[in-house]
C-alpha cells in the first residue's frame, strides 16, 4: 500500500488549540537557529577526506546503527541477516536491497519509538522521499536514496553545512591522535570538528585490552608508563593536546558513579597490580572511582568541562558480543545511585565554580529524587539531557517534569544528540526543539511562565544552554 | 440519595476534541471484538458444572475479592464483617444483606481506582443496574443482582458467550489432574477453557508444605520421585499432560527474577537436603534460580510459553495470613532487578526464538530502565501487560509511556485480566481497550503515527498480539 | 524591562476547555475554606510576641528559606553574598538591598519552580506586588514589601487571621518547654498554634550533640535518664505534656524506615552504650529501628498520630555544613525501601485502628510499588501529601496518578505545608488545591467520578483529610 510520509507542521505538540498554538510560536523562534553539538560520536573521518562517500543505503543507515537492528534481531531476525559484520570474518548477507526489503518488511516494529520519528524524519527532509516506507515501497525508496548518496551535494561536509551544523564535537580515545581533526581544521574548510577526550580505555584498569592501551599512551604522550605518577603525566599531557586541538570537554563512562580517593600510595600500588596484571575487581572499582576525582581536578587546573555517562551494562549478551563485537544493541541500564556514590567527589571539588560536572543518567527514577537536588545545589553539577533509551518524546518530557521543578532550567545544558548517524542531526534536535517548545507552551497555557520568559527559555533550551556550559562560547 | 451510573461513550478517553474523537475511531474498532484471556484465576469448574450458581451477591462480588475487601479493611472493616471465612472456621458475618450494606456504605472509597471503575461497569452491563451504588440505593441494587444470579441467564457458560470469550486460560498447579478442563471438553460445550501450568509449589523448595505437595507429585505422575532427576521427569511428564489437555503455557511466580544454572550434581544435593527438610534459604533461592532456567529449557523443548511474575512479597500481615490465609490483600511488591538477576537465564536461552518468555514486574521504574531494553534486544523475551496493582488506567498510561518507544508495541502481549472475578473480566478488556485506544489516538493527534498505523495497532493490542504470544492461534 | 504579574484565574489547570471548567468549578468550592497546617516548622515565637516583627524583605523571604538561596548557590552565588549567617560569626554581607537586588537578577532560574510559583503568589496578594521581579523592578518592590512590612497589619496574627488558618501545628524538640505556644494560649488571642513532639534528637543516639540532648531531657522532665528505662519514661512525660498542650502528632525524620523490636535487655545495653559514648552506628540505626516501635506504642496508649519522614541525607555537603550549619540546601534523598523496613512495626501496630501512622517519601517509585499497597491494607497507614521537593506541581500530580488508584483518595490525608516561611502558607495551599481540582476535573472530564463525587473529593481533599487524619477535629 502506497501512502505519504505524515509529517504535519505541529507534530509533536498537544492538540489542545490554546497550548499547541503557543508551542508553535516557540517552535518558529528555535527551528532554524544553528545547531550546537556538544556530545556525539561521528565518525570525524569524513569530515578529513573531502570526499568520503557513505556507501549504499544500508551501509549508511543500518549496518552501523544499533537502534535499528536491535530492534529487528528483538524479533527473530539474526544479525548476519542485516549485513553486519561478523569478527570472525564469517560471511553475512551482502545483498543490500535484501536487507533494505527486510528493513522496510518490518519498518512498522518502528511505530511510537525515537527510531521510527528520526528514520521518518530524516527519509523525508535529507532524502527527499514523501512515501512511506513499508515492503512494497522498499526499493523505490532504496533507489532515491542511493541516488542522493552518489551526488557531490551529499558528502559530510556538504551535509554539514546544509545542516546549519555550528560546532559538532566528536569522542575520542585518549591515545587519538586527532589526525583526522588536524586534517579538517589544515583544509580549510570552515566546519568545526572539535574532538573530546574519553580516557576510559586506559583509567578502567579491568577494561578489555587495557594493558595495549596503556602502551600506546605510553607511546603518543612520550611517557614511559611504568607508575601511577607518569600514568598521570601521560593523561595531563593528553588532556594539554586535546586542549590544543580545539577540545573542550572530556568524557567517561562508568558502570557507578562510584567515587573515593585513594593516597598517592594506594593508587601506586594498585596500578602495579593493573600492570602485572593481577588486579581484583574490587582494585577496579575503587581505582576508576579514584581516577573520576582526578579527572575533576585535572579539570579545575585545565578548564575542561568533564562529562559523566554511568549505568550501562555494556555487551549484557556475550553470544552477540564473541559473535559481533561491541556497540551492538545488547548494552542494558542498571539501577544507578548517585547520593553517596558521587559524595566523596562533590564535597571535594563541587564547590568549586571553575568545574563544570555534566552528569548523565540511564535510571530515570534519579531524575527527581537525587540529580535534580544535587545539581540545585552544587555549583560545578550541571545535568545533561535525557541520554539514549531516554533521548526520546516521553523520555524528554519526564525529564522536564521531574528535573526543572527542583534544579531549574539553568542546571541543564540543553541537547545533545549523542549519534553516530550522522544524517539522523537535524531530525534529533528538531524532536527536542519542539518537545521543549510543547512542554514550554503547557507552562504558558497554565499560567506558569509568561510568554517572554518562555521566549528566552526556548532559545536557551535549543541553543544557549548547550554552548555555553561546554564553553563553546568562548574564544580559543 | 438517588443517582444514574454515569458511563460516558468517551469514557477514559482525553476531553480534547481531535484526540477524542479519534480514540472513539479507534476503539469502535475494537469494541465489540472477541475476548482472548491467556492468562488468569477463573476456576474451571464453573464451566464443568452446568448448573454452577454463583451463589448470593456478596459470594460473587465481596467475599473472594481481595481488591474490595482490602481497601475496607484499610479503613478499619475487620475481615470477618465482611464474610470472608477464618482457617480455624470461626464465626464470621453470615447475613450477606448487611455485609452488602457496608460496602455500600463504603463504595465511595474506591473513587478513582480501578475496583471502582470494573464494578461500576459490570453492575452497569452485566447485571442491569443504573442507579449508583451508595448506602441508599444498597439494596435495591442487592435485590436486582440477586434475582439474575438465579436467572440460568447467569450461569457461567452462559455468561461467557455473553462476553464473547474466544479463549480463556486458567492457572493449574502441577499436580491438578485437570478434571475440569477434561469435563468442559468432554461436555460437547463450545467453551475454549485451557489449562495453564503453575509449578511454584513443587518448583519452590521453601514454599509451605512442599513435601506433600511433591508426594502429590508422584502420584500423579506415576513416578516416585526420590532425586532430582526423578523430579525433572516427573515436571516432564506433567508438561506433556498439560499440553495434551489445551496448555500453552506455564506461569511461575518468585520472590525476584534471579537465575543460576547448577551442575546436575548440585541441584541433586540441594535437592536431597529439601527432601529432608534440611535446605537452607540460600539453597531455595539458587533452586529456583535454576529450575527457572530449567523451566526455559524444557519450554524450547515443548513449546510451552514461559510465563515470570516475580516481586511479590507475599502474606505481608501474618496476623491476616494465620487467620485468612493467602490472597486475602496483604501481598505487597518490592524493588525488582532483572538486568544481573535474569541475565544466565537470558544469555543461554533467550537468542532462541523457539522460547516465548513473558515477564511481568509490580516495580514499574523496571519498564524504561531494564524491561523495554532487554526486550528491545533479546528475540525470545517480551513484556506482558501492566499487572495486579498496575493494572489500570494511569498503569496502562505508564506502560505504554516507558515501555513502547525502546522495546516497540510488537515485543508486547496484548492483555490479559489475570482475575479470579469471572464477572469483571469484559469490564477489565474494556478499560485496556480503552485507555490503549486513547493513547494511540494521542499518537496520531500528535502526528506520531498515521491513522492507518493507529488502525492496525489497535487490532494488535486489543486481539492479535495476547493470541499470538501465548500461540492461542495454532491449530492443537 | 517593566511587566505585569501573570496570575490568571484558571492557572495551573489544563487548558483544554472541558476539564478547564470543571477545575474552575471545584476550584471554587474550596478557594475561601479556611486552611487547616497540621505540619509545619514556623516560629511560634512569631505568634507569642504581638508586637514581632519580619525585618526586611530579605530577612523575611531569602536568608531563612533554603529552597530560595540553594538555587542561587548552585549557580555560583556564595550564601555569604546572601547574607547567610555563617556558624563562626564572619563576615557575610549585610547590605540587604544589595542581597535583594542580586535575588532579582537571578530571578529568572525559578522558572517554572515552586519556589517560582510561591513567591510570585505571594509577593502579589500578601504585598499587593503587581510587577514582576526582575532587576529592574528590584528595588521598587523591596521599598514596598518593606513598607508593607512596617505596618501593624503585617504582623504575623494579623495575617494569622487574614490568611483564614484555622489550626497551625509547629513542630518542637521533645526538650523545648513550650514556652512560646502556652504564651499565645494565655495571651487570648484567638489562633490555634499547637506544638508536635519531634523526638529525633533524643531518640537517634548518633545523632549531633545527642548526651546535652539527654541531659536537658532529664531537666525538663524531671526524670534522671540513667537508663533505658527512665528514658522511655521521659519521652513519655514529654509526650503527656504535649499533649496537655495541644498536640495531637507527633513527628520522626530517620534517614530509612528500617524497624526492629529490641528485647529490654538488649535496649539497655545498646543505651548505656550510648550514654558511654561507645555506641556503633549498627546500634544507632537499631535503636532508632526500636525507637520508631516503641513510639508507635505509645501512639496507641495516649492516641497521639504519628508522622514518619524518613529518606533524606542530611548535611551532604560537609563545607556548607561547617560553614553554615544545618538546613543549607545540601539534604539529599536516598532510594528509601519500605515493604520490608517498616514490616516489623507494621506487623505488631498496623493492624490496630487506634494507630495513625503518617508515612512521608523522597523516593517516589515507592508511591505505586509499597507505600500504596500498604495505605491500601493496614488500616493504621496513611499517606502524607508529597513532600519537600515532591510539593510541586508535578509532584502532586505524580502523587495522585500513582497513590490513589491503588490506596484510594482515603488512606492519604490531604495537604500539609511543612513551610517555616510563614507568609508563603496561602500560596502552597493555593498551589495543592488548584492541582487537586484540576486532577479531579480530569477525572470527571474522563467519566471516572461524577460532579457529585467530586465535589465531596475536593472538600476532602482541601480540608476534611488533614483534620480528621491529625485529629485536628476533636474537642481537647
Amino acid at each position: 500500500m502506497k501512502s505519504k510520509i505524515l509529517l504535519p507542521a505541529d507534530r509533536y505538540f498537544d492538540p489542545e488549540p490554546r497550548q499547541n498554538k503557543i508551542a508553535q510560536h516557540l517552535y518558529a523562534a528555535v527551528a532554524n537557529l544553528p545547531l550546537v553539538c556538544p556530545h556525539g560520536h561521528v565518525d570525524p573521518r569524513m569530515f578529513a577526506d573531502e570526499d568520503y562517500s557513505f556507501g549504499t543505503p544500508v551501509d549508511l543507515l543500518i549496518i552501523p546503527d544499533h537502534y535499528v537492528f536491535r530492534m529487528l534481531y528483538s524479533q527473530g531476525i539474526p544479525l548476519g541477516h542485516l549485513g553486519v559484520p561478523r569478527l570472525d570474518g564469517g560471511q553475512v548477507e551482502t545483498d543490500h536491497r535484501k536487507i533494505w526489503q527486510i528493513f522496510a518488511d518490518n519498518f512498522y516494529l518502528f511505530r511510537g519509538t525515537p527510531t521510527g520519528m528520526w528514520l521518518t524524519h530524516e527519509l523525508h527532509s535529507v532524502f527527499g522521499i514523501d512515501q512511506k516506507l513499508n515492503g512494497e515501497s522498499a526499493q523505490d525508496i532504496y533507489d532515491q536514496i542511493a541516488a542522493c548518496l552518489e551526488s557531490p551535494e551529499f558528502r559530510p561536509r556538504k551535509l554539514f553545512e546544509r545542516f546549519n551544523i555550528e560546532v559538532l564535537c566528536t569522542t575520542d580515545m585518549a591515545t587519538d591522535p586527532l589526525d583526522h581533526h588536524r586534517a579538517i581544521h589544515k583544509s580549510g574548510w570552515g566546519g568545526r570538528v572539535l574532538p573530546t577526550l574519553r580516557p576510559d580505555a586506559v583509567m578502567n584498569i579491568d577494561s578489555h585490552g587495557w594493558d595495549k592501551h596503556i602502551h600506546a599512551l605510553s607511546d603518543i604522550s612520550g611517557l614511559e608508563i611504568k607508575s601511577y605518577r607518569s600514568f598521570i603525566q601521560a593523561l595531563e599531557n593528553r588532556r594539554a593536546y586535546f586542549k590544543e586541538n580545539g577540545a573542550t570537554a572530556t568524557d567517561h563512562s562508568t558502570l557507578t558513579p562510584y567515587t573515593e580517593e585513594l593516597s598517592d600510595l594506594e593508587a601506586e600500588i594498585v596500578f602495579q597490580r593493573a600492570l602485572n596484571g593481577q588486579a581484583s575487581a574490587e582494585d577496579a572499582t575503587r581505582f576508576t572511582g579514584h581516577m573520576l576525582m582526578e579527572s575533576a581536578r585535572m579539570s579545575i587546573d585545565d578548564g575542561l568541562v568533564m562529562q559523566l555517562h554511568p549505568g550501562s551494562y555494556r555487551n549484557h549478551n556475550p553470544l552477540i558480543f564473541e559473535r559481533f563485537g561491541t556497540d551492538k544493541g545488547s548494552d542494558i541500564p542498571t539501577p544507578t545511585e548517585f547520593t553517596r556514590n558521587l559524595r566523596p567527589l562533590l564535597n571535594k571539588y563541587a564547590n568549586n565554580p571553575r568545574l563544570t560536572l555534566i552528569l548523565f543518567t540511564l535510571d530515570e527514577t534519579t531524575y527527581a529524587r537525587e540529580l535534580a537536588p544535587l545539581a540545585g545545589h552544587y555549583p560545578a553539577l550541571k545535568l545533561g539531557p535525557p541520554w539514549w533509551f531516554h533521548d526520546s518524546l516521553q523520555g524528554m518530557l519526564r525529564y522536564r517534569q521531574q528535573v526543572v521543578e527542583t534544579a531549574g532550567l539553568y542546571n541543564t545544558v540543553g541537547f545533545n544528540d549523542d549519534t553516530r548517524a550522522f544524517p539522523s542531526i537535524p531530525a534529533r534536535h528538531d524532536l527536542w526543539r519542539r518537545v521543549d517548545a510543547n512542554w514550554m507552551a503547557g507552562l504558558v497555557a497554565r499560567g506558569i511562565v509568561d510568554m517572554a520568559d518562555a521566549e528566552e527559555m526556548i532559545i536557551d533550551s535549543a541553543y544557549r544552554l548547550a554552548k555555553q556550559a561546554y564553553k563553546l562560547d568562548q574564544v580559543q
